[in-house]
């Protein structure tokens, strides 16, 4: 039956070995819910001891927010053959509104099905594609506004809370907690995120869960500006690159690196089934842009896309589970004229083939025209709208102009049509932006939007640093997510001049790690600085290993210090290379510390009493205060 | 006489060669000033022709800042043993107000100048040592004071300008010169750099221009927040690694890549002899710790250190051409209790050295106890102030706290006083900051320190990521910098974990030139988004060449496009990697655009007479739209 190449199976056994390990001293934790059932995934990871002269002093475990999936969890035996665990197909069956079809009801499913000549290709297990029962609708946001509380809300409850309220009646964090208060531009961040105010959120279309009722290996999150900002990865085979293999490959690189969701923009041949691959085993929700396969399905000649072949597509895709679909629908016949003095014109892929089908016919978009027949489709599956911005800036030159914002003006109108079907929302955004118009971009998206979540690629806030675009947009990234974008699209080192390889997707990753969990901080989203803090008390004390485990990249960390000082007696140095063992602040400072604390000094004290007395017994131990490890 | 080991003259002729390399298509061109010997280097990018239908169309030469000094000047003949050309004594001496001394007046250069067994690590020209005459201030902040424009000043102010007020002039720059207004946030951006501007900036202390009279291979440039943001990167040997040769080697490097000044930190032997290497070399400003080699000669003991010991220090240094000092002499007895209960404590070095000498002598720092001395020291040479922050935090948690604040008060009382004694004037800030808290960094400053320049080392925006700390801080310079800071200082993704090797010098800076552009960008700068422009119009016309030598790194650039399209016929090819031919969006809508404009279409007519006529043509055009490369 099943026929998958040999070197396929050989390589995904490869890779398995490299992405099941778990980072070093991190384990995998559940926080069981109202129901055992519900089984949300942690990171934890463990500490040492610091020694001081009063005896050893417990450094507690921190809890991190974990994309990695079943992949780091030992006690799973991950077969990418047969797919991730079932995590919501009783919650899906308990609602009742839904009903198992009888394979795939789209056209071009059923065809790809029935070639003989794909069976090498196909996944082995393809689940039977599920649908909304006649007249019923099942997406997130029709629940929430019935009052009904979904296991997915919960679970994304208690994921985003990452166990605050336990550890903050742990005196071991009270030090730790302590965070600066944020600056959060009018975004509404709970202190503790419950389901209720998860629901809420929803109804309100401030934030969305995107989960296909055929993606039930999905581990739930929520993408909106009252919650944790998170990050999108691209991936996608090209006519010029890529393999099934390694596109799925990068999919489990990126959950284990922290992407939160990730998109397939696989243009090549056999996307039907690398998205299979892709979904089965894809514990972070999936979206696609799919006109791409819809251009393919035409031989790439955009004038020949038709409202049916784009439907059918439409349907084929969203009963494998792909979970959120870029619709190019705000690109107008009116605005596409206003691009024809930029200086890079249409940038984006969809919205050059949307502008090209619609100069062709001299026909409005058959993507806006057709907006509530998609609607029907998205609500029987419960996919989301990543309302695509095909007219965004592909330069600082042409940021923030007249196409981008009348574009963005007709994504909020189409917005409130898809709220009316109750389906969820999330608007994309550029692109390349200056600093100082980065700002302007997320005002008018709350404004013109009514807050439906932003989802922005970057932007990037310079042009001249080709190979280094992660950096240039991640600090676009840092700053909207700042101001209040939901999601933030990764950018990699390879933007404009080739695809990423692994490597790539990890350095892309991280620095949007970093620019989301900047943004999380800023806006002062609860406890996030907890892990700052816990990684600043080792890296004081010297316990390199502890530096290393929590951050974003422990084997990174780990081998630019090993460059330097490779022994192993040095993971326990107390100095650090740059400076060398007399040089140390951190050393010198922390016997000052201890002699200041030791002393029970206060600044007042310090300040009436003088330091005379103490400057004597400070001296005394002086002698030998480098203690060379 | 002279005695370079061998090993060292190969490295540096092997060096050489991959360092005087000018980039491809840029030459190095020199703009006169109102006499011929301020010739103020920039380097110019040629750029190739579009083809379009109506035949071709030239695209202008790029001028852009040049920092790499006469390595990339192929008519100079480079010997690392010889030192660099002479800019500056004419200027110098013309002056009349210094005298050359009988050699070095230091103890300590004086004792390494006689000492045979240095001979063979000591560079070979040493030049003699000049000092201001009895009673003369040689500072540019003295000049300007009184009214006078030195060729320092006049020099800054065209190399600041790169030519725009020419570009201007000219109509193929036009279009390209387009900007979006800045947001300046108080600063004062000239639409144009006169010498008097410059004259001004300087005597107000708004802006420095660090330049030792004993340093005349400089070549000046300015740092002040009316100007373009700086960047500073740091070399250094410690106990633990790092050679003479290896520490030119990076200097040259750094200037290479962009790196405006440059702090020589090294803490390890041959302190003496390696900054003399540096200077004789380098193009560029460098600055030091003195303190640092004040404790190597108390063989590490802080408490060791005096008033005598640092005093000859300065002066040691003054006379080999130091640019600037870093001095902390804000760190009070009463401010080091104020960081007893921080999670870090004192994380600069400078700054915890001075602390455990404060503590251990119940003392006042003597570097605020001799602040006048100091300053006397400083205006015989024209060395400016960096004035240390020495108590900036370590960490998040102990970002903008009572310590930190208390010493920036102090620096604001220094400034004044150092003013007083026309003595240019930096201020250093941190360190760690949450992104929301950056800009009470920079407001903090230009009120307690009187607008002086101010020079941070990023703020790193979280503490999670050691071995991408060039990134987190990378996102902090950018604010900062877009807020006032005058010149960013560089980190590297070895920070907090080793010693940079030469690829982690280049990605530091290109991450930091990416950081101050964007803050020039977001200011208004005039003229610095021509670049940008230039770059995505070679991207949109696929002038693949021109794409990567308008960038920042354009040798990292075409490497990475060559990973995935490594054949010549691609440098030309219409589409790129990420999508394939069919889907390359800037083809279909350079089709688009090109389409529209043959049409005259606006969008009133658009609106007006609609597409229809238009259409017809276009879809007749449309069959072979795709015209593979």
């Amino acid at each position: 039956m099943s026929a998958i190449p040999e070197a396929f199976l050989k390589k995904t056994a490869q890779v398995s070995e490299e992405i099941t390990q778990p980072f070093a001293n991190s384990k995998k934790i559940y926080v069981e819910g109202s129901r055992p059932d519900i089984r949300v995934p942690m990171r934890e990871i463990s500490q040492a001891i610091t020694q001081t002269d009063n005896g050893a002093e417990e450094n507690p475990p921190i809890t991190v927010y974990d994309t990695s999936g079943p992949y780091t969890d030992p006690s799973v035996n991950i077969d990418l053959l047969k797919g991730m665990p079932d995590v919501r197909t009783t919650w899906i069956e308990e609602r009742h509104d839904t009903e198992l079809l009888n394979g795939p009801t789209s056209e071009f499913g059923q065809q790809r099905q029935s070639d003989p000549e794909l069976a090498n290709l196909r996944f082995e297990h393809i689940r039977t594609p599920r649908r909304a029962k006649a007249g019923k609708n099942v997406s997130q946001m029709y629940y929430a506004k019935q009052g009904i509380i979904t296991p997915e809300m919960e679970y994304v409850a208690i994921r985003e809370n990452c166990r605050l309220q336990e550890l903050r009646q742990d005196p071991r964090y009270s030090k730790l907690l302590k965070q600066h208060p944020g600056q959060s531009w009018g975004a509404n961040l709970p202190d503790e995120v419950t389901p209720e105010f998860v629901r809420n959120e929803i109804a309100s279309g401030r934030a969305i869960i995107p989960a296909n009722i055929n993606h039930p290996e999905l581990e739930p999150m929520i993408i909106g500006r009252n919650f944790r900002v998170k990050i999108n990865t691209n991936i996608g085979n090209s006519a010029v690159t890529s393999s099934i293999e390694e596109e799925v490959e990068k999919m489990v690189w990126s959950a284990r690196w922290g992407g939160d969701t990730l998109m397939d923009l696989s243009t090549g041949k056999n996307i039907h089934e690398t998205r299979e691959w892709i979904l089965r085993n894809a514990p972070v929700p999936i979206g696609t842009v799919p006109i791409y396969q819809a251009l393919e399905k035409v031989d790439g000649k955009a004038e020949d896309l038709t409202w049916e072949i784009f439907r059918d597509t439409l349907i084929e895709q969203a009963e494998q589970g792909v979970d959120y679909f870029t619709i190019h629908a705000g690109v107008l016949l009116r605005y596409v004229p206003l691009t024809a003095n930029r200086l890079t014109g249409i940038v984006s892929r969809g919205g050059s083939i949307m502008a090209k089908w619609c100069l062709s016919h001299h026909k409005e978009n058959f993507l806006y025209t057709h907006f509530e027949d998609i609607c029907e489709i998205m609500k029987a599956y419960d996919v989301s709208f990543s309302l695509g911005d095909g007219l965004r800036p592909g330069c600082l030159a042409d940021a923030n102009d007249a196409a981008q914002f009348g574009e963005l003006e007709t994504l909020g109108e189409l917005t409130k049509l898809a709220w009316q079907h109750d389906v969820q929302v999330m608007i994309e955004g550029p692109g390349h932006v200056p600093l100082q118009k980065v700002k302007e971009n997320m005002d008018k998206e709350l404004e013109d939007c009514f807050e439906a979540p932003f989802y922005t690629l970057g932007p990037l806030v310079t042009d001249i640093a080709p190979g280094y675009d992660h950096i240039t947009s991640g600090i676009g990234a840092a700053n909207i997510g700042w101001y209040g974008t939901a999601m933030l699209c990764y950018v990699t080192p390879k933007e404009h001049l080739g695809l990423p390889n692994k490597e790539d997707v990890r350095v892309g990753i991280i620095t949007y790690k970093i620019a989301a969990h900047a943004a999380d901080l800023a806006k002062g989203f609860p406890g996030v600085q907890l892990r700052d803090n816990a990684l600043s008390k080792a890296r004081f004390e010297f316990r390199w290993e502890d530096q290393f485990n929590l951050g974003f990249d422990p084997e990174r960390a780990r081998e630019y210090h090993d460059e330097t000082m490779p022994k192993e007696a040095h993971k326990v140095a107390h100095f650090c290379s740059m400076c060398g063992p007399n040089f140390c602040s951190m050393k010198i400072t922390q016997d000052v510390r201890e002699f200041a604390a030791k002393q029970g000094l206060s600044e007042q004290e310090a300040l009436s009493k003088g330091l005379e007395e103490k400057s004597i017994e400070f001296k005394s131990r002086g002698a030998e205060i480098y203690q060379k490890a």
